[in-house]
């Protein structure tokens, strides 16, 4: 296992201040994770609202969001790709067989794109949106969406520890996707829950975690 | 500009019938036209129900959906992963220099993380779930969150013809991403009505979208 180290050190964008709740669920956790597994250093920048609406930062985010890397003179937004492109510097994320190589990437891409929305409608008609007249009749729909992937990841899971197999940055993804559902809902996917379990015992994240609490208990 | 051909054809794996409002929309789609940018033959393996239920297409693409890639022994699933795939293999859609290639991942991610999912709670209220009590009161809050999305993509393309000034693999995603928006939608995003015209009016995305129309029309 490999690491090729950067030459200047990896800065990652993150916000200043987040209410409570939100805190230890900022998405530079996935990048500093990932910074953990393959052994890169990292610095830590802070921006506030009105610099993510500054055109200076729209340049580097269009979304005006969080988290940004900055390597060099290179700026890269989005955690799938961010993700992707540490874990090209490092085996430990990425096998280096290109087969292998690919379908770790159709992983990344699964947890972002046919699950994360799903688990993130729920979010929204448990937490964000809890209180308004339309949550409850949506909610039926979200779940049943939810649970088919659930259920299709399940099912991958039943003889996987990891779904490639062994740790990869595909888990890192999948992972954090999945400890944004809402409480109480993992633990009727038993598999899942054991993966996820699993994937958070990891020193590697446990640092990262507490490294991106510590930054709010200031 | 430089395509490698594989060995093997490509055999892109998609639905055997489809309503017809889903004709044309169907996720091969975006396969279809990457191949046709790059220049690379393919196949084409049609799937019904019962066969995405089987274990063994489980084992290809364990959700059950379509598309998917197969390459000699290599089988890939997700659409964001396949067209990266495929974009690898020709300058035409992912520029070799290492920062432009990194950037245009981040778009490709943005396309499918950042922007489809706020394009899919609209697709739900207004065409999916529209005759549900709750799908006006969630589509209020679905219109202020992908109007988010779309001011910032305006924002950016404001003096910009594609996403990093070329077309590339970026492009083909974001504008099938914004293809499947309700009708009338776009219309009140000018930068971006004009962007998408200009993306579709390729003539790969033509001849991609004629050979999926005609798979149906038999």
């Amino acid at each position: 296992m490999t690491t090729t180290l950067p030459t200047t050190p990896l800065i990652i964008t993150t916000l200043r201040s987040v209410p409570s709740f939100v805190q230890g669920y900022v998405r530079d956790l996935r990048l500093r994770w990932a910074c953990e597994e393959a052994g890169l250093p990292y610095e830590v920048r802070l921006v506030g609202r009105e610099d993510r609406e500054s055109s200076g930062y729209r340049s580097q985010q269009p979304f005006g969001q969080v988290p940004v890397l900055q390597d060099g003179e290179l700026t890269l937004f989005e955690t799938g790709a961010i993700v992707l492109y540490l874990a090209e510097r490092s085996e430990v994320l990425l096998p280096t067989k290109a087969d292998e190589r690919a379908r770790t990437i159709s992983w990344i891409f699964a947890a972002l794109n046919s699950v994360e929305p799903y688990v993130q409608s729920l979010v929204e008609t448990d937490i964000v949106f809890a209180n308004e007249s339309w949550a409850e009749g949506r909610r039926v729909v979200a779940m049943q969406a939810l649970k088919k992937r659930l259920d299709g990841l399940s099912l991958w899971l039943v003889d996987r520890e990891y779904l490639m197999g062994r740790f990869t940055a595909a888990d890192l993804m999948m992972a954090t996707v999945l400890r944004d559902l809402p409480d109480g809902i993992l633990e009727n996917f038993p598999i899942l829950s054991e993966y996820q379990e699993r994937c958070l015992a990891r020193p590697s994240f446990k640092k990262a975690l507490a490294d991106q609490l510590k930054l709010y208990s200031k």
